[in-house]
């Protein structure tokens, strides 16, 4: 309406939301940080829109996501739990709004929960012997780092399993839901290009990293 | 025992864990953040022991917080939550670890806990009309960003009813309790050194800041 030429990227990296083959229904989660941070890089070059559209469509093709909730997000001004999740319950594949997941079921340990969370991002893409990753583990609002570090040393230890090598590895609160507890995890399969652009220092109020 | 000369720093910024006169009884909380990003800064430029234990209990003299808590946190070896606070229920002054706070009470508005808190921390030093501070938000582990800024505005607005002015503000989590939901508020009164230092570089795991 002010005369800006914009353009759109939808992203969709869930593999929970949608099937395989039919990705354009897939819901974007906390694999669209890879999006922003790398489009962002180089729209900081001042590359032009469609150059910076394109990398940005580039970076959510890359990108699958995975999640695990234990608790619902209280949306504020509904002020309760969006849905209800039992003590000793988890659900696989929720979104971060409260969508429903693939299925819910009995707590079970953390290793566990990655191996399945793991298996599903993997086959997707899929990532394969050689291939060069950056890993996103995204903690959800309610759960402590030391716990998504005990979700990362097992992931590494999968990746590691499969010839996948790590480039490098974010763990944090990057995509929240209010204070759900829960995590999910994120790959971004990288070429020269894009490992060249996420590698670039950022300076926000939402995420500072040095040149890597 | 391996022949390397150290010494020790004992924090103790918590202004509801022991009354004023008393502060040698005070635990150390978020606050203990500014001690770290100083001490840091300064043992970069390669000073002495003495120098970085110097201005480490400078930070620690300089900085005073205080904590609200809406839930307790659950220890992992515990398994359930180390005390409980009712639904509608909150704990002004709590420690980290679930140490008693000043009073417990019903919910009240984000402004008014605000206020309260920057009654009590303003007091202690006492910050007065003039001086410069830098603002730490804490979050204890479940306390969305959102939520912060709600306290960061109104904190914003009393220092500067105050004639206070805020060099830089955090807000983020820097010091949690697993997932504890609640808040704390320090600030630090700066002067010349502990700006320059504060302002310096960091690049951890834990901490990312580009010169301020």
């Amino acid at each position: 309406m002010e005369g800006i030429k914009v353009v759109q990227v939808v992203a969709g990296e869930d593999v929970a939301s949608a099937p395989k083959g039919e990705e354009g229904k897939r819901r974007g989660v906390a694999g669209i940080f890879y999006a922003f941070k790398i489009a962002g890089a180089l729209a900081d070059e001042l590359a032009t829109l469609d150059e910076v559209k394109r990398i940005a469509e580039k970076a959510c093709a890359h990108v699958r996501t995975m999640g695990v909730a234990l608790t619902a997000c209280i949306v504020p001004e509904a002020g309760r739990a969006s849905f209800n999740i039992g003590e000793n319950e988890m659900e696989i594949g929720m979104g971060i709004h409260g969508e429903p997941g693939i299925r819910r079921g009995a707590l079970q340990k953390a290793d566990d929960i990655v191996q399945q969370m793991a298996d599903k991002i993997l086959a997707d893409l899929p990532y394969e012997k050689g291939d060069e990753v950056s890993v996103l583990l995204n903690g959800l609002g309610a759960t402590p780092k030391e716990e998504l570090y005990i979700m990362s040393r097992k992931l590494h230890e999968i990746l590691k399993g499969k010839g996948i090598s790590v480039f490098n590895t974010y763990v944090g609160e990057f995509a929240t839901s209010m204070e759900m507890a829960g995590a999910s995890i994120s790959l971004l399969k990288l070429d020269a290009e894009l490992k060249r652009l996420l590698s670039k220092p950022a300076n926000t109020p939402f995420f500072t990293q040095f040149q890597l």
